[in-house]
């Protein structure tokens, strides 16, 4: 029994040929056996096998980026993808992978190790943001796709698509950055540490061995609380929450919750942290940190301008405190720099870092634009 | 054995007597028995007895403002107080109060309630800003100063001089209220949330009942990480870490402290953590979150129009997140709505809610020109 939350519908691809029987090389020199990468597509590859979009995803999020005939369920993305939609499934031929070292189907230390017939936890390689590029990369390859239309993706997918563009940079046309950066800065990083120094201080993390039923969802919980906080903007909260209190006969204690906003924290932490493996969650959140283009050149404009895609859409938004604006403007810089065809597009949402997956109207018409111009 | 920190050269006032045999009676209705109200003074009182300075602290400091004769070691806002400094101690009776449920010497959570010579711990009665403020008031009295020149504070001291000037208006002349606010809004009230959830989820914190010696560590450590992070500002940390890391050989393992970052936040909160209450904490940030201006008129402007000071200082910080900018603006709003004299102050330091404590340039030069126009 593994750790991992298998995706109703997702189909899975089996890395290991494509890398003969070394396995799947990773970006830091271990290799990994039986690689597989879930995925699902919607919509057609055309004949001139020219109309694939790959999507790469935030760290929380599986392949199931929007509803199919196999699988119901809304996805996290589902006013942005299907028929007549931004990303139209009508013209295109759309993959969404999860990513390599998460826990919705593909290979993370959530998985079975076959060579052990163990959970990896701690024993899964240190992951790099390259890795979930490449194996991403893989899955088009094995759907018979050499060159994709466009790569695209918000947050951690925003990163792995920029990592796609510097390692394959003839293997796609167009790219897609929203609300994501060249690397982390050190707020950025001190939330992330210390989001993952929660999950390590609960005694049931047990230094990575638990079971489903024995893991440390207490940590787990008290990380996704200030992830929420840093996904969020203060004043989109202010107008939400302001200072709206629960009944006081709902109060067990002198620190109980009491305010609107520590319940609203409570209620979305609780949800999530029977949803997602908590070694998955350190691995792919100290990737983010590691994650840096200028390791792709020296700098990160040397690295932007190793980029040779034909078209360039960075999307930030201007309440994020995750990934702010000006990391987004940073890669606006280094597009122009290079002399590359690029939009920066600045958005006014107010639902900070998170607003890709709300923000429909703004966020729907800027890609809508950017695929029909 | 109690579980406070006393502090060097620090006077106590034992405040009983101010209130009869009943006690010092709470905001909230409680009675405390036998307060005590640990204070530091600098300079002399005139015999006009009208130039006496209040001082009320952040959360986490002492009544050590400043070095003296009977402690020399360097207080917490060195820089401001003294010989012909922006608080002129020539000129001015300073007094710094440690605040009432702080561990510095007053009575708190971490002192020895009398009635039953054990630990107060969780049967401190619920905290507000308003007691604290009254404390303050009753120190003054116990000195023979029925009015203050000044009152004024930073951060919680800010609130707590806002709680003084609306509880006792004809008790002071002038206020001073720095990186505060008439109340907390939902983004600071779930940092705060969260930190007094770090502290309680820690098994030691065992529902309030400890020793100095089995104190939860780890907690008030996760926690005080939580607040440094919020008491910076980004693009300060930007400029002093960037992306830089440690020696590869100092990591112990894959998720040890790497960045500098990381090292800064672990050293300082490991500093910390010896140095404080946890339940003393716990009460003192719960009475940050409650506090409202409004709960004293209706509405924030209401309460505003109630204070009736000569002259009125709000001095704020633009990259402030804990308390941002404008929260300030909403007091200078207030003041000016209901025709008070006042100047709002907004400076452009870089270190967030701290510059108070380290922006020593900005800093000294308006509390200097308050003092001396």
């Amino acid at each position: 029994m593994s750790n991992e939350f298998i995706i109703k519908g997702a189909n899975v691809a089996r890395l290991q040929s494509d890398f003969g029987s070394t396995g799947f090389k990773m970006f830091k020199g271990s290799i990994l056996n039986n690689v597989e990468i879930a995925y699902e597509t919607w919509g057609s590859l055309s004949n001139n096998n020219d109309n694939a979009v790959l999507i790469f995803t935030g760290l929380s999020t599986s392949s199931h980026a929007a509803s199919s005939v196999s699988n119901k369920n809304d996805g996290w993305w589902e006013y942005m993808i299907g028929p007549n939609k931004p990303i139209d499934t009508n013209k295109y031929f759309v993959v969404c992978v999860n990513s390599l070292g998460s826990c919705f189907g593909s290979t993370s230390p959530a998985a079975i190790n076959k060579k052990t017939e163990k959970i990896y936890g701690l024993d899964f390689p240190e992951l790099s943001i390259e890795d979930i590029a490449k194996a991403g990369h893989s899955v088009l390859q094995s759907l018979g796709v050499d060159h994709a239309h466009t790569v695209i993706g918000p947050s951690m997918g925003g990163m792995t698509s920029l990592a796609y563009a510097l390692l394959f940079p003839d293997s796609l046309s167009n790219l897609i950055v929203i609300s994501a950066a060249a690397r982390a800065l050190p707020f950025t990083i001190s939330i992330r540490s210390l989001q993952r120094e929660l999950i390590r201080s609960d005694p049931l993390w047990n230094k990575g061995v638990y079971t489903k039923e024995s893991a440390p969802l207490n940590g787990m919980k008290l990380a996704r609380k200030l992830g929420l906080m840093s996904y969020r903007a203060a004043n989109e909260w202010r107008e939400r929450f302001n200072r709206a209190r629960l009944p006081k006969s709902e109060q067990k204690d002198m620190f109980d919750i009491e305010f609107e906003v520590e319940n609203y924290l409570d209620h979305n932490s609780e949800k999530f942290v029977s949803m997602f493996d908590p070694n998955c969650y350190l691995y792919l959140s100290r990737a983010m940190d590691l994650f840096d283009v200028a390791e792709h050149g020296g700098t990160v404009n040397a690295g932007l301008a190793k980029i040779h895609t034909k078209n360039n859409l960075i999307v930030g938004v201007e309440s994020d405190i995750l990934f702010p604006i000006d990391q987004q403007q940073e890669l606006a810089n280094g597009f122009s720099k290079a002399r590359k065809k690029f939009k920066f597009e600045k958005l006014n949402s107010i639902q900070g870092h998170d607003s890709f997956l709300v923000d429909e109207k703004n966020f729907s018409k800027v890609i809508y634009d950017f695929f029909n111009e």
